[in-house]
């Protein structure tokens, strides 16, 4: 039985990378005899806004919600619709009404890939962020008042449910388990922000309880963020909340010198929804139309796809393939942002060629 | 006239570098000709809680009020008082009652210290974070419902004020005018976090209309973390409310290899009450009591706390010891954390003969 890809490119590289992502797919589902079916849609894009005044249809809902999983490119064009309302608009809702809480983002320093930090090497840099995604700071609750006069405040609150927290708390220290090292480090920010944080504590050392075998800490996230560049050897699965998940998410890739070439799974795991895969990396409006995007943060977000899909060994394949045509480093073939002078499309069929 | 200075050691490591921080003022004073007057107060550490089951008496505000400034050493101490009472029953109390909106960190690259980003030298690295000090992600408004079941709750405010954005805002547009570079970069997450983010957005395109010779841009959060590591040269002066501040002013020193030794100001701009200078780093349990604390992030904010007080020369002469000694790297002089095998005392006490 076929597997039902929903294709929404969006904006700017995001158009660009998609076709990449899909022929890196095409050829492991071929080799692997995986058969996947994708279905593309225009809508969820800044030019659709433009046409339509709305980001999506208002059946947008019902027309995904039978596919197997949502493979996603990137979305957002300032210039044309400001980055709150084309996100809210887009990618925030299927997180939200598609319950993709897990936000899971692998940082993993790869060959061929100079790490900013000296004297990293592959191998030292290789842990996961669990973020929570769809709660916490990112709320919709909250306005202003005494508007426009020299007394005007905006309030937005921060909110966390035992369910929201638990259920991302839980999915982490599952992924804990299953890692060689078994350890888990929380975010938190307790020491200042003094009603959530502190909850979230509670709850990560009540959930520490049923896992005796995890070795757990926390940091405090501004001294975490400093912990990812002094000593990002220390960390195999780390956790937080909605926002501080996001930054460290952004810095984990960084780190590891893949800020455009990290992938990301926003993951319904009871599969009553369909996820979501996508590439860390935004609609980069400054690169767009130039044919010179790396398109390895859609290929390896589509190998998070077939693993979630429960094909592991075709997933490891696509992986390995990335690793072996960035380890070749061919300059004729990468693309600029790792020192070649390889177009998308050149870059996305040496990987699909691997497979 | 003397300046009277309030001296808080508070807990840990704090203790231990205070002493450090008093002797380089003195010889500073002493060369420069400035009256420092310092009175040592108990209160403000876990201990002082211990045994009074607060952490600063009820009338802390109209002991310290009258002073010129308080100079501060670091608060907490886990295993003893949790967190979110220490920092809360002292640190945000001062900086809130006594209004010191302005949180001010200096990241320089300094000579002798390695930075964890690969091929930085001295001199590439050198900007301020400007954070917002009493307001913001810090509130104090919210609560728990549907306590101990599965339905919990927990809901905590941000909430921004134009006073209180506008100020900081000012602040660091007159601090940016100071500089060659003229360059102001805004801390933001407009995109995700949807309505008190979009008003700060707001307030920095008003304030940067009435500052045109400087170079405006923003950056989301979560890109501007990764753009610490990638790109720590973009920077000059970077604002950013309290929880972003936050991050960035740890993240920032660690990219200069420096969070150890980072300083501090908590400023009350127009003088109202004391502004309070602290290093960076915590109590350290960890490391307390050993005598291997490095103590240049007391004495660098020594060096902030005379530069306020009106001495920029004194407080330039602070720096210049620090840097000589760390250029000097003298083993038996610096302590572990930068290479050496010195104590808090050697390298205090090398600091302080150098003025
Ligand atoms: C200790 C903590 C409450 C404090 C803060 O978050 O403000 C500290 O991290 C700081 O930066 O001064
Ligand atoms: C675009 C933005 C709303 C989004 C987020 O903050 O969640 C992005 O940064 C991400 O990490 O997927």
């Amino acid at each position: 039985m076929a597997h039902r890809i929903a294709v929404i490119a969006g904006d700017g590289i995001g158009t660009e990378v998609m076709p990449e992502g899909i022929r890196a797919l095409e050829a492991a589902a071929k080799r692997f005899n995986i058969d996947l079916e994708f279905t593309t849609f225009e809508f969820g894009s800044c030019d659709y806004y433009l046409e339509h005044g709305q980001m999506m249809p208002d059946d947008w809902f019902e027309q995904l919600k039978g596919f197997d999983a949502l493979f996603y490119g990137a979305v957002g064009w300032p210039d044309k619709v400001p980055d709150h309302i084309s996100l809210w608009g887009s990618l925030l809702q299927f997180r939200r009404q598609f319950d993709q809480y897990i936000n899971l983002r692998p940082c993993k320093l790869m060959p061929g890939i100079k790490s900013p930090l000296a004297g990293r090497e592959p191998g030292d840099i290789d842990f996961y962020v669990v973020r929570e995604n769809t709660e916490g700071e990112y709320s919709s609750i909250g306005g202003k008042m005494f508007e426009g006069t020299e007394r005007e405040i905006v309030i937005q609150e921060t909110v966390m449910s035992r369910t929201g927290v638990d259920r991302v708390l839980k999915y982490a220290f599952d992924l804990a388990q299953t890692r060689p090292r078994k350890k888990l480090t929380s975010a938190t920010k307790s020491n200042g922000i003094s009603i959530t944080m502190p909850y979230w504590d509670e709850r990560v050392l009540e959930m520490a309880k049923q896992y005796p075998e995890i070795d757990v800490d926390k940091f405090h996230i501004d001294i975490l963020t400093a912990n990812f560049v002094l000593h990002p050897d220390w960390f195999d699965v780390v956790v937080g909340s909605n926002l501080f998940g996001d930054i460290l998410s952004d810095l984990g890739p960084a780190c590891t010198g893949t800020i455009g070439i990290a992938p990301s799974a926003n993951i319904n795991p009871e599969g009553k929804f369909p996820s979501l895969f996508e590439p860390v990396h935004g609609s980069a409006p400054d690169i767009a139309g130039k044919g010179i995007a790396n398109p390895i943060g859609q290929i390896w977000s589509g190998a998070m796809m077939l693993e979630h899909l429960g094909y592991k060994e075709a997933a490891d394949a696509m992986v390995t393939a990335i690793e072996d045509v960035l380890s070749e480093g061919d300059s004729q073939v990468v693309t600029r942002d790792v020192g070649g002078q390889g177009t998308t499309e050149s870059l996305g069929r040496a990987i699909a060629k691997r497979l």
